[in-house]
């Protein structure tokens, strides 16, 4: 794409998302995303097959820029740091939603959508990440034996309660209650 | 009511439900509603003023009847015995959910609907109780001394998490598995 095309492409994902929020996938379309982008329908066929076209892409965007996120500085901690790498991805996680806080509200109401149907075969990085982590902290006698989701729906998932409701402005994260949190994460899943 | 509406207010109520995990919110009218119940228009109209008024009525119903069911059995168990008054109501709720499969996913679909906004204000007595129980828990130096809204994230919340993979049946929640998460829950919020 030309740097143009790319402005417009990125004008068009950040209005839907934007709209997405606001009003939901039930009462949006096309010519609204239009409206919303400043940017004619007919440059938005260019880019997107149709409206189910590009809530897909978008969800598959905000999944793929948060699988990169988590796994930001991986690289660097030693394999069997089972702790570390814990900590690191759980942390990097929360703040990828954080810096986008529209995300998270995206992803949750587009999950909830028929699309997610077609969608939910496809495993992220981050995803074969844990498994593989998990796995070796039960196998390394560092992690509680028990069932992977089990272990992921009682550390990781609480990652997206909390953020539902800092952003719903419930309940506010500093960077004291996110420690705790992360602290609280991996005491949840330590042998 | 008289029995005959009754029984068609819950048929309306069943068809509605069925249709939400069938289709989604964006895709469900009046009319598809009468088909799927075998009950005119006319007849739903009595009951509910709009559709809105018919899907916020049955989460109403939902939410009411699981507060209901998690609560079960509270009465007989002493004030202070906040171990099994948590394991309890975390088993109470996982079990409603799980006797009425389709609840759990209207509910989901339904929190991600701008018809959320009106209904979110409503608590229901089993939030009451939790927040209570748990202050009381900390205060006796039981629980953890961590903010009721991170607690809650980390010990109830992935009742849902796990829920929704078994309903799913990419997880499937035994006797064994049940018994081993709600233990799990305890160890987290424990002191």
């Amino acid at each position: 794409m030309r740097p143009k095309d790319i402005k417009k492409y990125e004008a068009i994902v950040t209005s839907s998302i934007e709209l997405v929020t606001k009003i939901g996938f039930s009462n949006i379309s096309m010519h609204k995303i239009a409206q919303q982008s400043n940017i004619s329908p007919g440059t938005i066929y260019i880019h997107f097959k149709n409206k189910n076209d590009l809530f897909e892409k978008i969800y598959d965007k905000i999944r793929e820029e948060a699988s990169d996120g988590s796994l930001e500085g991986i690289r660097d901690i030693p394999e069997d740091n089972i702790e570390q790498l814990f900590k690191t991805t759980w942390k990097n996680s929360l703040q990828y939603y954080l810096d986008h806080p529209n995300y998270i509200d995206y992803r949750e109401k587009f999950e909830q959508t028929p699309l997610m149907d077609k969608m939910s075969t496809k495993v992220y990085e981050i995803e074969i990440f844990l498994k593989k982590m998990l796995n070796k902290g039960i196998k390394n006698r560092i992690i509680k034996n028990l069932p992977i989701p089990m272990l992921i729906s009682f550390s990781y998932t609480p990652i997206v309660t909390l953020l539902r409701m800092h952003v719903k402005g419930t309940y506010t994260l500093d960077d004291q209650q996110i420690l705790e949190a992360c602290n609280l994460a991996w005491r949840v899943i330590e042998l």
